[in-house]
């Protein structure tokens, strides 16, 4: 498939991925969505009209919204079709965008000249913990080796429900928080700042499809048609407010101060040439969470820790989605299994991404073990957990030998706590 | 104060009341806000323009919504401006109403030919489990006596975020869910039909005043000015599900099966002649956590269950707010103090109000001691848990010499199991 927009070879955002996003300009700060291209992006807005097949002829007003929550509760049928005349207009052997100069000119931004905001509003924000690596390393470090794994891991997609508020936009800043710790186990709690400020490094995605009813679960076979696509996400954790609070009811305040999601979705279809096997799971689950057919994806993950005032990136973390013992069609499913409603627009998580090596463990907590590992980064400094300025930036490409898909960067930079003026 | 509109001395509703909803008609099916006045409804959209007062006369727009959360977002002079207004216009000695005979056709509807609907869009939805007698109850029947209560419990409100899709208004039915469950502790689970379902007795309180900052904690002298209202909530429950999902990351598919609340929001102005002190707490919290003035109320609460086909209601449970051990500016305090964000139509639930005494506990998982005490009701009948076809029904009144304050029913029927047809 050829391109009018030039691009090079291996660009996150060939012509192969079309990726949506919801951007503004300093011209026009009203929020619009967006296809990447390239550096560029393409309005959607500006060209609507040209969405003219049977699925979207009505519907072209979803590409008018300041969000994809339309356009996501439209379904399977409705995205392919976008995506296939997306294709079509962009390519080399049609005309009726390259060569209409007036229409090129208003629906092309370059991407360094927009803003990136949330690409739906999000209804509700779920975080599964299906990596079994992280699971397992976490259960040891907490919980000792005997019962590092519960007993109901392998048999459920173990999750629970977040805070929808605090996902923000890729480049939001996130303080240092206040919170309580349990500095002396046995002792008083203490009240300052968090000293163990961490990163998450995961993947999401965005339900699609129309809103599904309270008390009409999802089936593992109708599962894909509500899954719109993906984005990486950073889940900044507070360790030390986490472990003080998190028993019996589960992380609330250690999380609720941000998660940081990529601006663009990558959507199934984009990742269908990069489908690998499934985690093979043993016991076999429950008929209503087989997953029969291959929903894992060879997605290469990165993380990198740039100290303030440094141009220097080290990378700390090399891990890959497949690591995941969890499908999303799983996780979508055993959400809904008691009854559960879902909306266009709602995200949910993977949990931590970690990998079989310590180099591919997808947190500090991990990587330094619990703080008895510190890393050393490239400028000579080291990390137990993060430092006040510490950039975090997360990348996210499946690799392929003749194009890639990329998710571009999940940013975002620690900051000193804010004084508390009470 | 005495109102044109004429009620009972008890209603639950007079004119020292004035609770929010949304409601719609046969008639007119639009959803509009309205306030509970007698047995009727006062259409604000009929009297928009006469909420003329310096902070509303350029906001009436707030009236003439689907949902309360702009109004909500206005923040507390207006909502007191707003409650003075109404009790004028209601009062005998005003005319402007009461005299116009077309407007007032318009402006009140029955209650008996409305339907409820849900008072606001939830952004996010987040239980506490602020009773030391439900935690304790609970504690000692899991974890046994030595380890009812977590260390932490009495250092902040517990809580853990939960799932805003899923709650409904009162009247919704509620189908008794699939999931999975371990019947024999150390054997492998099962899936099928809930065989443990509950309710929670619960109230909450919708959060109000404009949008919070991430990073930016709301302090105890600022949160009453983000409390708008409370209303009722019976948090159905899976106890088996829940009991072999919730560690380590809290409870999941055991709540988002749904969860009820009454329609009515009773404003904290209302709630005002029936504070009392709130409950003693020992150890003294953290300074940002310590409430000094009294934000407790004396809220009495009943929960009756009517078995199918029967017209005998069975009062199983008589609680009262009061018993409590965190307020509700406490609870919204803790929940920022990382820096989440807040939005006007948040709800911010109690957890299971349960008294000191075993016919005050707010679930059946304590009123019948996990099974070992079952409950016998007035038709013969016994119950460890819900049957199907079991009504819930709670209701909750401050009970005043003069007047009471009542926040009306939240009800909902425990319907069988669908077929899952997977």
């Amino acid at each position: 498939m050829k391109c009018f927009i030039n691009y090079p070879k291996f660009s996150d955002f060939p012509i192969e991925n079309l990726p949506y996003g919801v951007f503004s300009t300093k011209k026009d700060p009203s929020h619009r969505i967006g296809v990447a291209i390239g550096d560029q992006i393409l309005d959607l807005k500006e060209i609507s009209h040209l969405f003219n097949g049977p699925e979207l002829v009505n519907k072209q007003h979803v590409f008018k919204e300041s969000t994809l929550n339309s356009f996501m509760g439209l379904g399977p049928k409705a995205w392919k079709e976008a995506r296939i005349r997306l294709q079509d207009l962009l390519s080399v052997n049609n005309t009726t965008l390259q060569n209409d100069e007036n229409l090129r000119s208003r629906a092309f931004v370059p991407q360094s000249e927009a803003t990136m905001h949330l690409p739906a509003t999000i209804g509700d924000y779920t975080d599964f913990y299906s990596s079994i690596h992280h699971a397992t390393n976490v259960g040891v470090m907490f919980r000792g080796k005997e019962n590092a794994l519960m007993p109901n891991w392998k048999y459920l997609p173990v999750g629970y429900h977040g805070r929808a508020s605090s996902v923000v936009i890729s480049g939001t800043s996130i303080h240092r928080p206040h919170g309580q710790t349990l500095p002396v186990e046995g002792a008083a709690p203490a009240f300052g700042t968090s000293k163990l400020m961490d990163f998450e490094l995961e993947m999401a995605f965005f339900v699609g499809g129309p809103p599904t009813k309270l008390g009409e679960p999802i089936s593992i076979k109708e599962a894909q048609d509500h899954i719109f696509g993906f984005v990486l996400m950073n889940d900044w954790s507070a360790r030390d407010v986490q472990k003080w609070e998190y028993v019996p009811l589960g992380p609330f305040t250690a999380k609720n101060l941000g998660t940081t999601i990529s601006p663009w979705v990558v959507t199934t279809f984009a990742l269908e040439p990069f489908i690998v096997d499934n985690y093979s799971q043993d016991p076999t689950p429950f008929p209503y969470l087989q997953n029969k057919d291959n929903f894992n994806f060879d997605i290469s993950l990165q993380v990198d820790i740039t100290p303030q005032n440094s141009n220097t990136a080290t990378t700390v973390c090399r891990s890959n989605y497949r690591h995941l013992y969890w499908t999303a069609k799983q996780q979508l499913v055993h959400h809904t299994i008691t009854g559960c409603n879902v909306n266009p627009g709602d995200l949910l998580a993977s949990g931590t991404i970690s990998g079989d090596t310590s180099d591919s463990f997808g947190s500090l907590l991990e990587l330094s073990w619990k703080g008895t590992k510190p890393l050393t980064l490239l400028d000579g400094s080291q990390r137990k957990f993060l430092q006040d300025g510490d950039t975090v930036t997360m990348n996210a490409v499946c690799e392929g030998e003749e194009f890639n898909v990329g998710f571009g960067k999940c940013v975002g930079t620690l900051l000193p706590a804010k004084k508390l003026d009470f």
